[in-house]
């Protein structure tokens, strides 16, 4: 006998699809659903349901919207660009409340070992978005990891040419954490990019 | 402009409902929902809309089931009852392999400054089980806490006239522990319940 009812069984078994969701958490995720009236559980499909049929992805900038182009790129300053990997790092300075400029978001990044060349993110389109309009900054924000730099000086050196302005994240020692605890390799670049105090 | 487009707003607060899952956790949920294709999000759907149509207590135990009775009930020994306070305190057992019994599930426990009193719970369906059957053995496995022990203590009164053989699960410090690190209560109870080396 198997210790799970069938059909609950199943049910774990998609929940362990979500990131980070090993069985326990799942069998909790699922009794709690079980137990939930019957109209919230329509309520709680329905919100999936509906963002898979409503959103897609901005024709302009590549981040999630239920429009043609998102609220962004048509309301904002389209003279400064921040490219991102991914609608969620997007999202991460949206919730800053700080910039005014636009996205543009890669899908990804360069990383050879997993085969995805620049053909296979969207850098064509945010070289078309150059020169179509007059770009001030473009702020290249991928991930300071191997690929997010590699792919952050690839597109750097393929637009020398227009003369565009191009800036990358600070990056070093996290506001609030202690020195001792900071891992070598942040440690190290905060102290290579250490800045004269003023 | 609110930071989240509409839909996913909505799906990340119905993710928050789930035990455990923060704004946080819930934006992660979304998005690889998001991100997962069109028949795999049906797939995930319908799991929790099975679960739903499919999954009823059992009439007899009141455990999860798809059919009237449940396949312990059907199958195993009904002479020993396993009394728990919730279906996975159940599951918790039949993880073990070991029990070859049946189960109570109460649905709760006594507690009487959330208002909820011996008629709020199955006991009157577990009476009705003891005086149908020939019972052996009633193992009242609820919480090792104050309401648990309660309602415990009260189930073992009431059914004294019955002179069933009714045991608790024994307390005490978890194997592979260590003394130093073991709760209060926990090494107070160990204590108080030492037994005979043999």
């Amino acid at each position: 006998m198997d210790v799970y009812i069938e059909s609950i069984g199943k049910l774990i078994n998609e929940l362990t699809k979500l990131p980070g969701v090993g069985k326990k958490t799942a069998q909790r995720y699922a009794y709690t659903l079980i137990n939930m009236p019957e109209k919230e559980v329509q309520v709680f499909v329905n919100s999936i349901l509906n963002v898979k049929k409503k959103v897609k992805y901005c024709s302009v900038c590549g981040n999630f919207t239920e429009e043609d182009i998102c609220q962004i790129c048509q309301k904002r300053d389209r003279k400064i660009i921040c490219v991102v990997k991914d609608p969620k790092d997007a999202l991460a300075f949206e919730k800053l409340k700080d910039f005014k400029g636009v996205y543009h978001v890669l899908h990804g990044v360069i990383n050879p070992m997993e085969g995805i060349g620049p053909n296979d993110i969207r850098i064509r389109e945010l070289l078309a978005r150059l020169q179509e309009n007059e770009v001030q900054e473009l702020i290249l924000a991928t991930n300071p990891d191997v690929e997010g730099d590699a792919t952050a000086l690839y597109i750097a050196k393929l637009i020398r040419p227009l003369h565009i302005k191009v800036t990358r994240l600070a990056y070093g020692i996290p506001i609030g954490s202690e020195i001792e605890y900071t891992d070598d390799v942040t440690l190290l670049r905060a102290f290579i990019e250490r800045k004269v105090m003023e």
